[in-house]
């Protein structure tokens, strides 16, 4: 436990130091550190998936399941996506120093606001290798210091593509200690480093919601946190009868295990018979299980019956929740109470209430006409996302370059002095 | 105990009710309850002087010191600064609803960020009762919820003020309830509110530092905290001299009590005899004790020895820290290591040494040639701040209208599905 403490106290320090020099880094000498690792990574393909199948062994003979198994293999198309993925970021516009805002004061000053990086990152991940190489590529651009705890499953191919990174860094003349993989399966390890305030800026869990909600628990550092998606769709009684199908079906069937699906479907009672029958059937040929309110399964047969807690889940499953509304109002109070802040559609002509929904509803991503699925970084273009915050604070919804940086006050003056 | 806990959720749940209100409320009823607000407590100003009267009586019974009272007391001029400050509010734009960056991506879709009202802001502050006007002001003109709670020693008063806000609030037809005060004196009530987060987004504690200290510590709910301002003036060998001097006199001297004043003064080895001599017979003729390195004691008679204690102190006081440094990375180094991240500013006439000092110190306000004591909302141009904040997530520096709101995506399509 003190090795541990002195470890981690290490890592904590080299971060820190290796955090001031990424963040005076230019961009030219990021991309080139980029370009580097990406053709680490290409080169050492066959080396990467030695490592990966040493995982991929003990992961067999520790009994993990198929759908852990098929998140922790590391393939030839996986190993080329994760080079892309570093390429692409090169491509990106570097949010660092930019000076916005610059204005005169009257007293003769002028103040404005420079974007800078936010230090130390701490990203605690589960069994998907790529994310070593994903995570590292956005913090190395953004000009922050990484230190990254994945898990314990995939510990040889995380150390395989961290070496790709820490030499690519050390090629162009960047420190290697600016992406710190810690190196111990010791539990405890993340205990420590969700409450290292003196090296750790803020912390980001990408994982289930049980390593989620622990860290945001546990930890004393700042969390940027995406704990669960419960997105509505909503059908006004003014929408398109056709576009509005579409748009439902898609929103939940177009994908169902990610945080963007619809999970419950609201509709107004004043066009819930020209929709629903339609839709369900579109629903069922497609495998999806439907639970509804009274007055659904009333119009709609065959239909389960919705619980309260169905109105709270995020089934991440075939399984579809639908209620009938009275209206707009209707519909955003079932929002404000069961929603998880993520993302929420309605589907409407109707330009008042398209407007109302967009200024009222309480989400990261409010949408008029649009499927839920189109809430993330790349459809944004923000270029690659590094999570999708559900917290009010610092960053809502996803969380690409610019959430990896914060902004200070600039003053320029000739020698001004407050009177 | 029971009851203090039914007692605060019911206040939490009136707040999130009346902050869905606030929420939509438009600019113009906003500003008709800030006159309402100002118009009521000019009216009432024998009323809020007759509070007052009590908490200074019980004040002075109860041995508080002339500072205390001091900060306590209510006469007319404070009592119009009050009603001013809600009318300055009034003229700031409001923040809540301002659309930015809408663009087409390549799937048809328009995505942009949307400013909105952070929800529930819970604040904690000491003796000063005006906080309850500002602080309601603030929270109102940005669309928040507040829930306030201020030093039992200013009960009454603060009581006072906060039946002219909810007066006002009802006038114009917005919830009572979008500004509660707590109106128990137990001290219990605190420790709920700072972890009730499903009723408060953010708490901002206001005073001492034992107070941030304590509610950083045991907050569950997210804190925008100002800790201490440890700010350092840099003189390079570059700089002007006479408007050096100036500047690093200001920086000290024109208050002393402030947390942008400057702390701790570094001066380049090259200039320090053209500077210090000068700059200390100044010093000393305002009252100031310096204290120095070895090499500031060898230049100038008479300077106290600076221990290492000194450079990481807050004075708040007349006192004045001076180090001689080899140059701009000592001096950078120097702040790295003992700033608090409030404010530092370098005098040069040197482009690339102001450059680098801009991008590089990190610290939430950084200036080239003006005194650190222009780091306040007003002088920045945010009209009003509702503190300074040292951390670096969600917002940093002052932190006024803006800091009290986050940004959701907003998207606009016209039945556009995933692909």
């Amino acid at each position: 436990m003190t090795n541990l403490n002195e470890y981690m106290t290490a890592v904590g320090e080299r971060a820190r130091r290796a955090a001031r020099q990424m963040a005076r880094a230019d961009v030219g000498t990021k991309n080139r550190a980029l370009m580097a690792i990406a053709e680490l990574i290409d080169a050492r393909q066959s080396m990467l998936l030695e490592a990966n199948a040493k995982d991929m062994k003990s992961g067999q003979a520790n009994g993990l399941d198929a759908a852990l198994l098929d998140r922790l293999e590391l393939n030839e198309a996986r190993i080329q996506s994760m080079s892309d993925g570093l390429r692409q970021i090169v491509a990106l516009p570097d949010p660092v120093g930019e000076i916005s805002d610059l204005n005169y004061r009257p007293s003769g000053i002028q103040v404005g606001h420079m974007r800078v990086p936010l230090g130390v990152v701490g990203i605690i991940y589960e069994s998907r290798p790529n994310v070593t190489a994903d995570a590292a590529g956005l913090c190395l651009k953004s000009g922050n210091a990484a230190i990254l705890r994945g898990g314990s499953e995939a510990f040889h191919s995380n150390q395989a593509i961290a070496l790709c990174v820490k030499e690519g860094l050390e090629k162009v003349g960047l420190p290697s200690e600016a992406v710190c993989l810690i190196d111990t399966v010791d539990r405890e390890a993340v205990g420590l480093l969700i409450r290292m305030k003196e090296y750790v800026d803020v912390i980001i869990p990408r994982g289930g919601v049980g390593l989620i909600k622990r860290v945001s628990a546990e930890a004393t550092v700042p969390v940027l946190k995406h704990l669960d998606g419960v997105c509505h769709t909503y059908i006004d009684d003014h929408a398109d009868i056709k576009k509005s199908i579409a748009v439902a079906f898609n929103a939940k069937t177009q994908r169902y295990g990610t945080c963007n699906t619809t999970e419950t479907l609201l509709v107004s009672k004043g066009i819930a018979d020209q929709i629903l029958p339609e839709l369900c059937d579109l629903y069922r040929e497609e495998g999806v299980e439907l639970r509804g309110c009274d007055a659904t399964r009333a119009l709609v047969e065959g239909v389960a019956t919705a619980t309260d807690e169905d109105w709270g889940t995020e089934y991440l499953a075939p399984i579809l929740s639908i209620r009938i509304v009275e209206g707009l109002d209707e519909a955003m109070d079932h929002i404000s109470q069961y929603s998880s802040g993520h993302t929420e559609a309605i589907l409407t002509e109707d330009y008042a209430r398209a407007r109302r929904f967009l200024r009222e509803v309480d989400s990261s991503s409010v949408m008029v006409n649009a499927s839920t699925r189109f809430a993330d970084g790349f459809e944004y273009g923000l270029g690659a996302e590094i999570g999708i915050s559900t917290d009010k604070l610092h960053v809502r919804g996803p969380v690409g370059l610019e959430g990896l940086t914060t902004q200070k006050f600039v003053v320029l003056g000739d020698g001004h002095i407050r009177q």
